[in-house]
C-alpha cells in the first residue's frame, strides 16, 4: 500500500518501504521488533538487490560510454568521499566512524537514477547515458571502498594492511569479471542440456549465494560478491531469462531489506535538533559533492548537461543504506549516525525527480 | 544437483531434495541444523507450495469430473485413515498419534502426480482427468481432517469439540471459497489501476499470507488459508500470470522445504528393524488404501482403468509431510513415526511412474 500511494505521488516505492520499516519498527509503533528471520530475510532480499542491479551491468557498455562517465564517476566518488570524510573528522569522530559516512555517501543509486530517466522518456538521452555509465562505475568504485573500509575497520590501522586489503578486493573483484563473465559464458551455453526447470535461474542464483557467501569468507561484503556475480551473466545469452525469473523474487524479498533498514531508524532521536542539524549538513554535503564532482567533469558538454549529470547522479539508495547498516551491525556507527545516513539518503532521492526534470527539460534531446 | 540426477533416474525432483536433507542433516553429516532462519524459510516455502497447488484447483473443473471423481476421492480418503488408524491403535498408539498418521495417509500428491501423468503424454485421458480431478478433492478432504485432527490434538478429546472443530473448519474452506473467489474476481478486475510493479503477484501473495495467518489464528493450519486463498484466484483471469510469477519463487523456496523435512528424518534410527517393518507395514496399507479405495470406485470403468486409477492416486508428497510435521512440532507424534511417514511418502512417490506408466499402456486411449 506504501509503495502504491508513492507511485502515485510520483515517488519511487523505496521512499514508502523506508518510511513504513519506521512507523512498523522498535522506536514509533513497534509492531517489528528485531528479530533473526525477518534479518535473514532482509539480507537474502539485499543479496538479490545487488545481483538484480550486477545483471543490468554490462562490462561493454561501461567502456563504451567510457571516459566522460569514468570522469564523473570518480570525481564524483572522490568529492563527496572527501566532503565527509572531512566534516565527520572536524566534528571529533573516530576514524573508521568517519571512513563509514564518507562511504556511504559515495554511490549513486542506479536503481532508482534508471527508474526516474525511463518515467521521463528520457533514458536514451547522451546525459542520460552517462549517468547510467557513472553511476554503474561509481557502484563498483563505492563496493571496493567499502570492501577496503571493512577490512579496515576489523583490524589495526597501517598502511600495510590498506595495501593488503585494497589488493585483496581488487584481486577478487578483477578476477570474478574476468574468469567469472567467461564461466558464466560457457555455463550459460550448456544449460539447456540440464533437466530441472528454469536451470539458468537455479544454477545463477546458486553461484550468486556461493559467490556472495566466498566474498564473506575472504573478509569483503556478500553484496560484493552477489553484485560481481550479476555482472558475468549480465551479457551472457541467458541474462534477460534471468532477469525476469529475479523480479518476483525481489518483488517479494526486497522490500523486506528496506522496511527492516527503515525499522532501525530512531525517528523520535532522528528530530533532536543536533542531529537533524548533523543531517541536513551530510545531505547537503552529498549534494554539494555529486553535483560539483560530477558537474565538473562533464563541463566539456556544456553547463546545461553538465548540471543534469550532476542532478542525475544524487540520489543514493540501496549501497549507502547497505554500507551504514553493517557499521550500524559492527558497532563502528551508532544509532544517530545510522539515521543520519538514511535521512541523507532518503532527501537525495526525495528530491532528485523533479530536479531532474527541470534541467533535462532545459537540455537538448539527443 | 540432486534434482538432476533424479530428473535423469526418471524420479521427482522431490525425492532428491528430501534424500538431500536426510544426508545433510543431524542425524548424518550434521552439515544443516535446526535453525530457526532455516525453519522460517521452509515455513513460507511449504505456505508458497500449497498456494500454488490451489491455484491449480478450479472449482469448476471438479464440479465437471463430478460423480466418479468425489466417489474416488472419498473412499480414497476412507480406506487409508480406516487402515492407518485401525493399525496404529492396535500397535498401543495413543489416539492421537493414530490420528496424525492416518492424516497422513489420506492426501494424493497433486503436484507428483499431474507431472508423472504429464510426462506420460496422457494428462487428457479419461483416468487421467477422474485421478487428477480425485486428488484435488482429496486434498481438500485432508486439509479439512487435519483441522479437525489438529484442532482436537489441543484440547480434550469430545464429540461436542470434534463438531466445533469440524464446524469452524468446514465454516473457514466454505466462506473462503465462496466469498474469497468472488471478492478474488473483483479484485482481479482492478489491479490494473494499480500503479505498483506486478500488482497482481503482489495483491494475491499478500492475501495468501493474510489468510494463512488468519487460519492459524483461529487454530487451523496455516496452509489450509494458502491453499483456499490460491484456490480463490484460480479462475480469474490474472490467475496464468499469478502462476507464472510463483514459479520462481517456489523454485528459491519450495526445495528448503523438502530440504528441511529430510532433514529431521533419523536415517539411523529408521534402519532399526522394528522401525523399518512398521514403515512397510504403514507402506502397505497406504497402497492398498489407495489402490483398493479409489479402484473400487472406479470399477465401473472397468478392471484396467480402475486399477490406473487405483495406481495413480497412490503418491503422498506435501500434505502428508506436512501433516507429519505439525505432529512432530507439536510433540504428538515422535521421531521414529515421523521417520515412518516421510518413509512412506518416499516409496510410494518412488514406485509409482513406472507401475502407472504400465497400467496406462494397457488402459484405451482417451
Amino acid at each position: 500500500m506504501a509503495g502504491e500511494i508513492c507511485r502515485r505521488l510520483h515517488q519511487s516505492e523505496v521512499v514508502g518501504e523506508i518510511l513504513v520499516g519506521m512507523l512498523l519498527g522498535p522506536h514509533l509503533l513497534g509492531a517489528i521488533s528485531e528479530s533473526l528471520s525477518l534479518n535473514v530475510f532482509a539480507e537474502i532480499g539485499v543479496i538479490f538487490l545487488l545481483f538484480t542491479v550486477g545483471l543490468e551491468t554490462r562490462a561493454t557498455e561501461m567502456l563504451r560510454v567510457g571516459g566522460t562517465a569514468t570522469a564523473v564517476a570518480v570525481l564524483g566518488v572522490l568529492l563527496p568521499f572527501g566532503l565527509g570524510l572531512a566534516l565527520m573528522l572536524g566534528l571529533g569522530e573516530k576514524t573508521t566512524t568517519a571512513l563509514f559516512v564518507a562511504t556511504a555517501l559515495v554511490a549513486t543509486s542506479v536503481g532508482i537514477t534508471a527508474r526516474v530517466l525511463t518515467e521521463l522518456g528520457r533514458a536514451a538521452s547522451r546525459p542520460a547515458r552517462i549517468i547510467l555509465g557513472a553511476a554503474v562505475i561509481d557502484d563498483i568504485l563505492g563496493l571496493i571502498v567499502l570492501a577496503v573500509i571493512s577490512g579496515l575497520a576489523e583490524g589495526k590501522f597501517s598502511f600495510l594492511k590498506i595495501g593488503l586489503v585494497v589488493a585483496e578486493a581488487l584481486a577478487f573483484t578483477v578476477f570474478v569479471i574476468v574468469v567469472g563473465q567467461r564461466a558464466a559464458h560457457r555455463i550459460s551455453a550448456h544449460l539447456n542440456r540440464l533437466r530441472i526447470a528454469n536451470p539458468a535461474f537455479v544454477v545463477s542464483v546458486a553461484l550468486c549465494l556461493g559467490l556472495s557467501a566466498l566474498a564473506e569468507h575472504i573478509g569483503l561484503a556478500g553484496i560484493v560478491g552477489a553484485f560481481l556475480a550479476g555482472m558475468a551473466f549480465a551479457e551472457t545469452r541467458e541474462a534477460a531469462n534471468i532477469r525476469r525469473s529475479m523480479e518476483e523474487v525481489s518483488a517479494l524479498l526486497v522490500p523486506i531489506f528496506f522496511v527492516v533498514m527503515g525499522a532501525k531508524v530512531d525517528l523520535p532521536g532522528l528530530l533532536r535538533p543536533e542531529i537533524l542539524l548533523l543531517g541536513l549538513a551530510v545531505t547537503a554535503l552529498a549534494i554539494l559533492g555529486k553535483v560539483a564532482g560530477c558537474g565538473l567533469a562533464a563541463f566539456k558538454l556544456g553547463k546545461r548537461e553538465a548540471l543534469s549529470v550532476g542532478i542525475g547522479m544524487m540520489p543514493r539508495g540501496e549501497v549507502g543504506i547497505v554500507v551504514a547498516a553493517i557499521g550500524l551491525s559492527r558497532g563502528i556507527i551508532s544509532n544517530d549516525i545510522y539515521a543520519v545516513v538514511i535521512f541523507m539518503s532518503l532527501i537525495t532521492t526525495l528530491i532528485t525527480p523533479a530536479l531532474l526534470k527541470r534541467a533535462m527539460a532545459r537540455s537538448p534531446r539527443a
